[in-house]
């Protein structure tokens, strides 16, 4: 196999459907997530799979998933499936309530940080977020984007929080609380459960 | 508590004050300030508290400032105070100094790499200006934003770059200089110190 | 040696024959370059020298090389000479088809991943087409900039990804598929070898 197709060299790529500018913001979009996922893939390799054989399995599921997402915004064909479902954003959503219910009660911001992998988890959750904020621009320029890769994506970097929060707490790293925060977060893990 | 609110899965956010485009330049700006953030998390993982107490404190206080910032550009309230100062400011430009007459002298670029934390540095230094660039995009675009921010961070990627000398310095990893590196630092601190 | 300047606090910067804001495309394009430089000082602090020596001595090059690009890029100087040569595309094509024959053959997207310094390196191809993308920008609003950078980065990314292959298949790390991966991958390093 050759690797290189020196077809990108004067600045336009292929995508699925056609050729666009490298530059495009669909590209950036698409390229953007394609960058999460190898922060992800970074997470993985740090994490301890007998400590945390659930946090593994839901981000190995999540770089595939990252994939799918990754496959709607590259591709511009009129006549595509919008393949990306509900489904995982249902299950980020729960793993979410779950996770957060095991690390200790939230009521000011922490600093990211922490242990080696949930210091890797917060630099993937603040790549998610500039994936988002891209998905937004491509969403302004173009009118057949699927809601669901933003919404996905939304989602992922809280589920990346709370799985931050996780890892900290099963190795027995606190959580740095920001010094001069106010109480941002409302409600309890603590609280909900007697409610 | 429920973590996940849905509420930007439209592509808009609440700031401090208002609602804005997820797109907004200055979302992108305090975005990239939460990413500088998980970055200098990860390098003070990676250091050594016995070896690096003075290094691994400052990045401790610039953490806690990174937050400060973000405050401060996620206002949009007409009436809101420019908390930040200059101490912060002030603080970076005398550790530097410090650190400066640590490592050896230097003349020329040198590659951005060495021990595992230095590295993590030198990224955080990147990932700092590229901060900065959003929030000159910022300032540009909105007509009271306070130029401290902009100037913290400038004198940050500089701490940064002072800080990844030192780490390397004290572990024994000679930096190695860009082979066709012009003579671009001027001055010396050998020279200083005896003038 | 005193390391601040102070001169960027207004959001203006020096460049090579002259200076520009520190949010123009320019700067964002080399900037993008020293972040990518930076992760690949990550990826060789990771690496074991002794059971890849090829792919090091590759990164040291490819680092000095991105100075290169650097060099180029920050140049406004009418009268400049376009230094970077080809040599160093050509380098890369070649270690890129001895690499590619080195890993197991593949047909379907793989999960960027596995071993710490084969992530690390996923990264840096990520960010190498980030920087890749700005270049194309930068060429559409100036139209003095030399060709050579963007093909080089446009190499550097397919060389990155072939290496991080070799990382996974010498640490007998296995790369796993995208589990919806069509066969997108077209030939074969076996039978190409044999024809
Ligand atoms: C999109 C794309 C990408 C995306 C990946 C797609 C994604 N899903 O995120 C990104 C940007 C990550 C990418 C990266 C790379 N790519 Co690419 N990529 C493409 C492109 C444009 C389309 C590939 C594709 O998906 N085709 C659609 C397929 C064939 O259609 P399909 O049969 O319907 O199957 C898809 C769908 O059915 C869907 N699907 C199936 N089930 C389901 C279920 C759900 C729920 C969903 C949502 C989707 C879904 O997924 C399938 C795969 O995408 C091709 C060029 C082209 N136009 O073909 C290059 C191409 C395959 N890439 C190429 C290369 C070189 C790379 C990189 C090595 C570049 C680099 N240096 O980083 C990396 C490798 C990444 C990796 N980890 O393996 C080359 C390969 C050259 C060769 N030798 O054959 C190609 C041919 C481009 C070229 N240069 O000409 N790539
Ligand atoms: C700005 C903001 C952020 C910024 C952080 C702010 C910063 N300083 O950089 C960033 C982008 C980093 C952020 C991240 C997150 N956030 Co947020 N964030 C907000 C927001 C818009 C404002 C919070 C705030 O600071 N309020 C101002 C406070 C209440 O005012 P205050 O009493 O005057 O106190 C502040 C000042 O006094 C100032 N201050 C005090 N002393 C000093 C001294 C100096 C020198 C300075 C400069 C400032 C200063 O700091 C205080 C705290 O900011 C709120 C939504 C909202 N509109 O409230 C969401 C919000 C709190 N965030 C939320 C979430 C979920 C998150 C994330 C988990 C998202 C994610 N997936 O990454 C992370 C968590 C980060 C962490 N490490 O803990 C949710 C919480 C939901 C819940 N369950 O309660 C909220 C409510 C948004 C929402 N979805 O509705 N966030
Ligand atoms: C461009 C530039 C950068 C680029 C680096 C250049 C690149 N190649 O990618 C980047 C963005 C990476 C950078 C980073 C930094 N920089 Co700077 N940088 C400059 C700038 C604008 C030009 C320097 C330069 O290359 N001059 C050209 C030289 C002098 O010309 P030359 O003799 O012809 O030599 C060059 C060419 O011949 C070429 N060359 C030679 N042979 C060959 C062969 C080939 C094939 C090619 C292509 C090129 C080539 O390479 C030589 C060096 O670039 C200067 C300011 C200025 N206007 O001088 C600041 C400057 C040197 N930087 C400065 C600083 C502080 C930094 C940072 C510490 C900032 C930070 N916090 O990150 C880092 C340090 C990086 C490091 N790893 O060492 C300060 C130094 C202050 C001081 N105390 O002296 C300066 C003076 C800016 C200022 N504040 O006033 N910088
Ligand atoms: C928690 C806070 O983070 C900000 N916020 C929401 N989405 C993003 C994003 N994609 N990138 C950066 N910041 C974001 C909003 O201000 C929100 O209220
Ligand atoms: C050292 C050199 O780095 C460049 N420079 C200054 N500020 C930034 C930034 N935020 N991002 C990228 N490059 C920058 C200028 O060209 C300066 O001279
Ligand atoms: C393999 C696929 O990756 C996409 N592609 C090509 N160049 C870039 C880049 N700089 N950034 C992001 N994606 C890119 C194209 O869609 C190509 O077909
Ligand atoms: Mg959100
Ligand atoms: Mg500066
Ligand atoms: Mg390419």
């Amino acid at each position: 196999m050759r690797l290189y197709t020196k077809s990108g060299d004067k600045g336009q790529t292929s995508v699925i459907g056609g050729r666009l500018d490298k530059d495009d913001i669909r590209v950036e979009a698409y390229g953007t997530i394609d960058e999460v996922n190898s922060f992800v893939g970074k997470a993985i390799a740090e994490l301890d799979t007998a400590i945390f054989p659930d946090i593994v399995a839901d981000l190995e599921k999540i770089q595939h998933e990252l994939f799918d997402c990754g496959s709607e915004l590259s591709n511009i064909k009129a006549e595509r499936e919008h393949k990306l479902s509900e489904e995982p954003i249902t299950y980020l959503e729960n793993k979410m309530d779950e996770l957060i219910d095991e690390a200790p009660e939230l009521e000011r911001f922490i600093l990211p940080g922490g242990s080696d992998a949930s210091s890797s988890i917060h630099i993937a959750r603040t790549v998610a977020r500039r994936a988002e904020r891209m998905i937004v621009s491509l969403m302004k320029a173009e009118d057949d984007i699927s809601p669901v890769p933003l919404k996905y994506v939304n989602r992922l970097s809280d589920y990346f929080f709370a799985a931050a929060r996780v890892i900290n707490a099963r190795l027995g790293v606190p959580d740095v609380e920001y010094a001069r925060s106010a109480k941002v977060f409302r409600g309890s893990n603590k609280k909900r459960r007697d409610s």
